[in-house]
């Protein structure tokens, strides 16, 4: 997507180690006008999948599951994080290992929310070795929910998160692919034309 | 704001000791036409304000947050909760002590996105006794922002946040100010008309 990658361009920092942080308008200021034309990139994805939630996980996900879910016309539910002691049964929940900040946590969404009945679109800011995202699908099997769809603004294609959940099956559209970072700053993005 | 209270009455749960949950549509699943009605009452109270930033703090103030900028055509900041070892001097940063979960932790905002030239709203869903509100005035502070206004979804009248918080010379909007919750579930609602 030639208007998310442009940005990144402009605005995305990038650090050794191939960090990528775009905070300036995605994860910690967001750029409403922008995250508008994300929810509606993967509205027209996934507008005829007979969706019936967007779920993420708090917090970067929340801004681009409202924005999709909104064209969508059903709920958002944001998976919480926790580090959780005591876990009721009232939920569905699933152990992930941080990449980023190299620690584990729970994710929890309670049973209330997510049926059997549902067909789900899962969405996050960022796909890199993936364990978030593999945390919400064992939520959705839980659930016995359907995975309808999976939608990630950036993917980072130098790491297997990507192609793991294509491999399982999963219909994942990245709206940018990072192949490479290089030290100098150089970005070059998969062409998905 | 009667269909808020209306939901509140309909869906929301009461538990002993004043608590009031409200998660099948504000803070962990997300009614979107809601809050898109929510966020529309911000605006009309605050359009008029010369607002350049919304400011909440992850994770359950976002969606509101987002509904409420995109009227405003303004940025949403969204403050990130840590229980920091190392805070960089790139963040404002405030205490904050949780009423609710029982521990502290800091607030932080990238000095990169607040400056003394913005007007900030600061929005989230919940007051309680305001430790959060207060947190983010903080870092306004440390900016040398303007807080332009304050918008709350709910406001628990029986404590003293509000009251603070409007002694303390700020423009407060609560949608719905919840006055008692009694135990046997009966919730009363202060009349703002």
């Amino acid at each position: 997507m030639k208007i998310l990658e442009e940005k990144i361009l402009k605005e995305g920092k990038r650090y050794p180690g191939n960090i990528l942080k775009v905070d300036s308008f995605l994860n910690h200021q967001i750029d409403v006008e922008l995250m508008e034309e994300l929810g509606a990139a993967f509205y027209e994805r996934f507008k005829d999948k007979n969706i019936t939630k967007v779920l993420t996980i708090e917090a970067s996900g929340i801004a681009i599951a409202y924005a999709t879910a909104k064209l969508l016309k059903v709920p958002v539910i944001f998976a919480k994080k926790t580090q959780g002691l005591n876990i009721g049964d009232d939920v569905y929940t699933s152990r992930v290992s941080s990449f980023t900040h190299g620690k584990d946590y729970d994710v929890i969404v309670s049973r209330d929310y997510l049926t059997k009945d549902d067909r789900v679109l899962l969405v996050d800011d960022f796909l890199a070795i993936g364990n978030a995202m593999k945390g919400l699908i064992e939520i959705c099997d839980q659930a016995g929910a359907e995975v309808a769809g999976i939608g990630i603004c950036i993917e980072k294609g130098f790491q297997n998160g990507g192609n793991d959940l294509r491999q399982m099956g999963y219909d994942v559209i990245s709206l940018v692919i990072v192949d490479e970072m290089d030290d100098d700053g150089t970005i070059i993005f998969r062409d998905q034309e």
